[in-house]
C-alpha cells in the first residue's frame, strides 16, 4: 500500500510513520518504469492508492475533500504492458533478514494475482529485503503455492532463495526487474510458442 | 473520471453535481465485469480515482484525511486481462445528441492511450449518447487519428458512425463490449497469426 510520503500530522511526530513503506524501493521502480518508457522498453505505471471519500467542501468552484480514509487496497500498486503481454506486480520492502511477513499483503491482493495469472498475465511480487541488500522477484504462482502449502504468517528467505529471482542493482535503469522477467517468461513462453507453431 | 457518486456537501446544493461523470454507463459496465469475473471470461477491474492527500491525521491508531484534492486523471478509468491480451479504456456519457465533447478527456489520458497501443495493448472509448440510448466503441487509433487531424473541440456523431463500433445493450450481461472487441481484434488478431506463423 503506498501511502502519500512525509505528510505532516498534527500528532507529536512530524512525520506518519507507516510499516514498510518501501519508499525506497518505490522510487527504484518508478525510475526504472521511466527509462523503460524513455527507452520504449515497456510501458508500467503506478496506480493510484484508494481512498474513501466520506465528505467534501465546494471553495471557488473547486471541491476540496475534508474527509476521506485510505482503503486497504484490492489490487496490486503496478501494472503495465512489455512486449504486449500484461505485467502486474505489488513492491515490499521488510527489514527483516529471515523472512518476509505476509501481513504486508492483503487477501484481496492475493485474489487479484490469481485473477491475473488464469487470465493469462504475468503477476509477481518485489520484495526488497533492506538489511541483505537484495530484492528478489517472486512469481505469483509460488505465493500462491506457498500459501496454499502453508499456514506460517511469513514466507521464510530459503523460500526466496529457492522460487525467487535476484535483480540486480545497476546505474541506469536502478532495479532492471524486466529483465529478469524477460528470462523467466522466456522459458515459458518458448515453450508454448514451440507448441503453437 | 470518477468522482464518488451522491457526496453530501456543505453547498446549497444537496449533492455535487459534475459533468458527465456516467454512473449509467459505470453501473453497466460494473455489472458486466462482474459477469466476466464470474464466466472466467476476463478480468477488467476499475482503477481508483487519483487524489492527492494534503493533510491527515490520528485517531484511535487510524488516519483520517482530513485534506485532499482530486487530482486530474493521467490514465484511464478501466484495465485488465482478456484472453491474455491488454485491455484498457475510458468510459463516457454525454447529452449531445451530435457529437462528443473531447473536455471529456484529459491530455494525459490520450498519452497514457498511446502508450498502451505502442506497447501491444488494446486501448478504447466506451462513448454513451444517452439522448440516442447508442453505445459506441471508439478504438484507440481512431480517436488518435481525429485529433491528429482535427482542431475541433468534439468528434461529432458521424465520426462515431463510421469508424466506432455499436455494443448492444442485452440482460447479462448488461454491456457486453469484449464480444465487440473480439470481433475487432478478432480480425488483426487473426491476420497477424498468419503472418508470423
Amino acid at each position: 500500500m503506498n501511502y502519500p510520503k512525509g505528510i505532516k500530522t498534527n500528532s507529536t511526530d512530524n512525520y506518519i510513520k507507516f510499516d514498510n513503506r518501501g519508499m525506497g524501493l518505490e522510487s527504484d521502480i518508478n525510475l526504472t518504469n521511466q527509462y523503460y518508457v524513455d527507452k520504449e522498453i515497456a510501458y508500467i505505471y503506478k496506480k493510484p492508492t484508494p481512498i474513501q471519500v466520506t465528505k467534501v467542501d465546494y471553495k471557488n468552484n473547486s471541491i476540496i475533500i475534508k474527509e476521506a480514509f485510505f482503503k486497504e487496497p484490492s489490487t496490486t500498486d503496478y501494472n503495465g504492458l512489455y512486449k504486449g503481454m500484461y505485467i502486474d506486480f505489488e513492491a515490499k520492502e521488510t527489514t527483516s533478514k529471515t523472512s518476509f511477513p505476509l501481513s504486508n499483503i492483503h487477501k484481496h491482493q492475493i485474489i487479484h494475482i490469481k485473477h491475473i495469472i488464469d487470465n493469462g498475465g504475468i503477476g509477481f511480487l518485489i520484495v526488497r529485503f533492506t538489511s541483505l541488500n537484495r530484492d528478489y522477484i517472486l512469481m505469483g504462482k509460488d505465493l500462491i503455492k506457498f500459501l496454499d502449502n502453508n499456514d506460517r504468517k511469513s514466507i521464510p528467505l530459503e523460500y526466496f532463495e529457492e522460487k525467487g529471482f535476484i535483480i540486480q542493482l545497476s546505474y541506469t535503469p536502478r532495479l532492471d526487474y524486466l529483465k529478469v522477467i524477460d528470462k523467466i517468461i522466456g522459458g515459458i513462453y518458448g515453450k508454448e510458442k514451440e507448441k503453437s507453431c
